[in-house]
């Protein structure tokens, strides 16, 4: 079987090992009891993450040189404060709220399922935050990571193949020998495209209740499972 | 005390971390059986590090595009089958041998000493190794990096200092809050110079026997320990 050869796991991880809008929603009620906002976080997160496809568009385009993802999000929320109406921040809270993306909760069989690939493969996030995101993230949460690459070492944001092919180059193999792991077809289809294996892992909650996109497969990737655990034992872990 | 800031510490490996000259000698032994060799393997393994800085300085010098560690070193590897008249091994099997480099034996203290530092700091690699070479490395002695960072991701080999900038901005902290750690003199004054702060954990056997180099501190660094585990207990881990 070709996925025989994988060597190295490669994770998308917003909504695929991260429940990012639970998380954000529970952020911004903490902050909203601390500073009395009647704010509505579920809308307000779903915002938040509405801005970040447009804000990377920006630099896929080549309209404006690479800016981290921090950044990005930086930008748009304030963007969302003015929105939103919120006011009486101070620098110092914009900015821990700005690192909420920091802090985001694993689901609950990440770390588990994590700790059995770890045995067998070598895992590295492939995902659009930046790398001190994303290594805060890990020690938040204790995601296990052995490597922490994709757009911000390559300098190219998801889904443009520069990402995949880079992180590969870098962990010494060929887009063949390593499988994206991800709950979302697109991300699936372009890391294919240049060569990937493919893992499917459907995070049917991930958007909240009525959740319409990426419930199901969109095409036959390499391995389809219901959650880490399970990819895992299909992996042979 | 300035060291109070210190969020992440960035380590120096071949010889700070890990053993390469014991483990070289090791791996070349076990060819040297396989194939029926008659070699003096800590002279070759002192001559495969001999090349080392050679090969790096045509890269620092800008005489040649960047190029990995793995590449280098493989390039050395060449130049010395033939200088010690070794013949007869397949392309499989140089480049196994080749990879030595990424099964290195960490030092006894290292990993119990990392495994207490991980729970305060964030741990990151600032090798000359590149990426491939010290996650393999890491799979391998069991390494607890939170990231894989350094020259490779900066293209710039130590000690040029966008090295250790590159390193730090990447973990999204300024020079003062990463600490380096080496057991060479030489790394700790070109980190310092670039504001990181520094620990200096001597490494007497590195070299074999009669070692006269980076016995004591050559300054007054921030930390001097004698290994990990008490490099640990100073900083409060």
């Amino acid at each position: 079987m070709a996925i025989d050869n994988v060597k190295a796991l490669t994770f998308d991880v917003f909504g695929t090992v991260v429940d990012w809008r639970s998380s954000l929603i529970r952020e911004g009620e903490t902050l909203g009891k601390k500073k009395g906002l009647s704010v509505d976080w579920a809308k307000f997160a779903d915002a938040w993450r509405g801005l970040y496809q447009p804000a990377m568009d920006e630099v896929r385009g080549g309209r404006r040189a690479w800016t981290k993802l921090d950044d990005l999000h930086r930008e748009s929320l304030d963007k969302l404060l003015t929105q939103f109406a919120i006011k009486g921040l101070s620098e110092a809270e914009i900015d821990h709220f700005n690192r909420a993306w920091h802090r985001l909760d694993p689901w609950p069989d990440s770390v588990p399922g994590l700790t059995r690939l770890k045995k067998k493969f070598v895992l590295a996030t492939l995902s659009n935050g930046n790398v001190a995101l994303i290594v805060n993230m890990a020690k938040y949460g204790g995601l296990p990571w052995d490597a922490v690459l994709g757009a911000e070492v390559a300098h190219h944001y998801k889904p443009q193949p520069e990402t995949y092919l880079t992180t590969a180059a870098l962990l010494g193999l060929a887009p063949g020998e390593c499988m994206m792991v991800a709950a979302h077809n697109g991300d699936l289809a372009a890391a294919s495209a240049v060569g990937l294996r493919t893992a499917f892992v459907p995070r049917p909650a991930e958007h909240g209740p009525g959740q319409a996109k990426d419930i199901k497969p969109a095409r036959e990737w390499d391995v389809v499972a219901s959650d880490f655990v399970d990819l895992a034992k299909r992996l042979g872990c």
